[in-house]
């Protein structure tokens, strides 16, 4: 009696549950200690004590009714002038509170963004390899999703097929950076390259194509890498935000869209996403965690134990004969699969209690991902597996 | 460059713009206090204790990685269970938390229940009049919503046109309990009577058309008046709850979707409004007003407030001659206008610095909704006001 695209997400859905399962009763078998679980995105540094402090403040010290209530759909004034005052801040730009929708986290975002400017039919392009989520979020709001083949020799966007892939039925084109599932940032040059080829279609086709940026983990980048903040570079953008990776806060469901002041109509597009926002059911971001946010906007949570993991997984997999690509930013390697399939290789992974998942799921196959947020006591304890993971596949990775 | 359903919204969206700027521009020339404003269902009185008292527990005592972190997309286990069980206690009922998914709000349920259930181009039924935001929720999963007929006799539903309007298409019924904007119970006898007309809907058609029950003023009864629990009535029932009301926290985004477990294919509809609750972009109802309601599910906001202002209003308008749906819940009074256009009796009401919302905005004209959840003090201050609307329509009122 379900929907039939419902069906199909479920299958899907089921997969991973498959594998959330294989790794809990791998877990009973050899025990959790012995388990290399390095499948999930999930942050696990700590909560700054600054928004919790700031939650707790706000719960005994705000009116109730204001603290809990009904709002503006597109977030408490506050905290919206407050986002743009910090944006403003760190980036040079020129946000005020009315370019600023608080959402619930960049997911919410991302949806409330398409829902505001797809048409049945329009397109939303992605650069592979990509969070597979996309194309449901595309879905969702009668939009396809197309993708942009990856170039595997930088894993920078392949300029060459985005501009065979824009057509006049491009509406959107999502970029994620620092990309997840491969730690690569696309630099200035890149951003300015790719607006470049907006501008051009944009002009050809007469139409507006939105660049939807989408930056979960802006704050989680290393080795001094610059994340180019886009509505600096392309007028039609949207950055949507979620506070889930540089807080640890991924339940709490916080996040915004910041609209260029620059954009085309930017004052009725702002409408449009505090209308899409109570439509879509999500009525307004969470009120607590706004004003939270008002004090905590600067904190950040331990980013560095990030960066102490990614050094030591990166040295060790690539002294083993792996070829993996460098990762500048977010807690992911991408990592070459020895041989063609990479399902195989997640499976022989397994065998030693490693747990990837496949390139495909990013519709890039051939390649997998490591999650490296995870405690750098297990980091450590799963050296000897991957050696023996290695030391399978010699032939393949010393040839 | 906004799609052309959005635009069609912002402008709906607009009206209500109009109309609350109308009401601050009235503040300003003759002093908030002499302003009426019954225009909005926007809960006053205080957030319960517990609830607050319980956000801090969490905060200070639980580990901030599992209060704020990622969890099942359905909600944290023990959320789940423990509104199963207070169901149970409550309405006899045997849920467990496999049944529950924590949703943002009603508004949430409601679109992660159609986006579960609606293939494109099924209906939704909803009982006129009714809470206008419906029929977008519906589009937003390509569903269609057709509107039964109001019984304006005594605003039950219209029995006679449900059995008409349901068609093959009908793939759900809206049920909202107590009604959004007349303020009357649907008694037992009538939810039984609409389930046998559903049951031998589907049996004529052989496919699941769902009640889908949407319960935000539930708490808010008066007189003794009982609120059925539908999924005791009909088997494929989703019941929508939020703590909007009975917890004055509509900013907070909080409620759930409780799934009759007599349903057909229970389990898989529960996996697919986990999915749905995913994909549409909440991921998860917030965690930490999830932990707070663990320890604040018996909690409830002042209704006994709500009930003074009800007796008083309905007293002093019957008495002057108006013509209302005496409310057994909610805080809505619904009034007839006096003339047959309504929106000239809104205007009228203006005069006297009364805001009301004509009732073509719940699809049912000739009466206007009036929001008693506002200050007795207010309230008692409007009096006068009102006495002067009824001695404008005096001979309308006393013919």
């Amino acid at each position: 009696m379900v929907s039939k695209q419902m069906q199909q997400e479920i299958i899907k859905g089921s997969a991973i549950r498959a594998m959330f399962l294989e790794g809990k009763e791998m877990a009973e078998r050899v025990g959790a200690e012995n388990v290399y679980d390095f499948s999930l995105g999930n942050p696990m540094t700590p909560v700054p004590k600054a928004y919790n402090q700031a939650m707790i403040e706000a719960i005994e010290t705000e009116d109730s009714l204001e603290l809990h209530g009904y709002m503006d759909n597109a977030g408490f004034p506050g905290t919206r002038q407050a986002v743009a005052e910090n944006l403003n801040q760190r980036f040079g730009t020129d946000f005020d509170g009315s370019h600023i929708v608080m959402t619930v986290g960049a997911a919410g975002a991302l949806n409330v963004v398409f829902k505001t400017i797809l048409n049945p039919g329009d397109e939303v392009l992605a650069l592979a390899p990509y969070f597979g989520e996309y194309r449901g979020y595309a879905a969702n709001h009668q939009g396809i999703l197309r993708e942009v083949e990856p170039d595997t020799s930088t894993f920078q966007p392949n300029l060459e097929d985005l501009k065979v892939k824009i057509t006049e039925k491009t509406k959107a084109l999502i970029i994620n950076n620092p990309v997840n599932p491969t730690g690569i940032v696309y630099s200035e040059e890149t951003i300015q390259n790719i607006a470049s080829i907006l501008e051009m279609k944009q002009k050809e086709y007469g139409s507006a194509i939105y660049m939807v940026s989408d930056e979960p983990y802006r704050e989680l980048v290393y080795d001094d890498s610059k994340v180019p903040f886009l509505t600096k570079y392309y007028r039609n953008t949207f950055v949507t935000y979620s506070f889930s990776k540089s807080l640890s806060i991924p339940g709490d469901r916080i996040g915004y869209i910041a609209v260029s002041p620059r954009m085309e109509e930017a004052e009725q597009t702002v409408s449009g996403l505090s209308v899409a926002n109570r439509i879509l059911g999500f009525v307004n971001a969470p009120g607590l965690m706004q004003k939270a946010l008002i004090k905590s906007l600067d904190a950040r949570t331990d980013i560095a134990y990030y960066d102490r993991n990614r050094r030591l997984i990166y040295k060790k997999l690539t002294e083993l004969g792996f070829n993996c690509v460098k990762p500048q930013g977010a807690f992911y390697l991408f990592i070459k699969s020895p041989e063609e399939d990479e399902k195989k290789f997640v499976e022989a992974a397994k065998k030693y209690h490693i747990l990837l998942v496949g390139g495909s799921s990013f519709s890039c196959p051939g390649y997998v991902r490591l999650a490296y947020c995870v405690s750098y006591e297990m980091l450590e304890r799963s050296l000897p597996a991957f050696e023996k993971l290695a030391e399978e596949y010699k032939e393949k990775l010393h040839p």
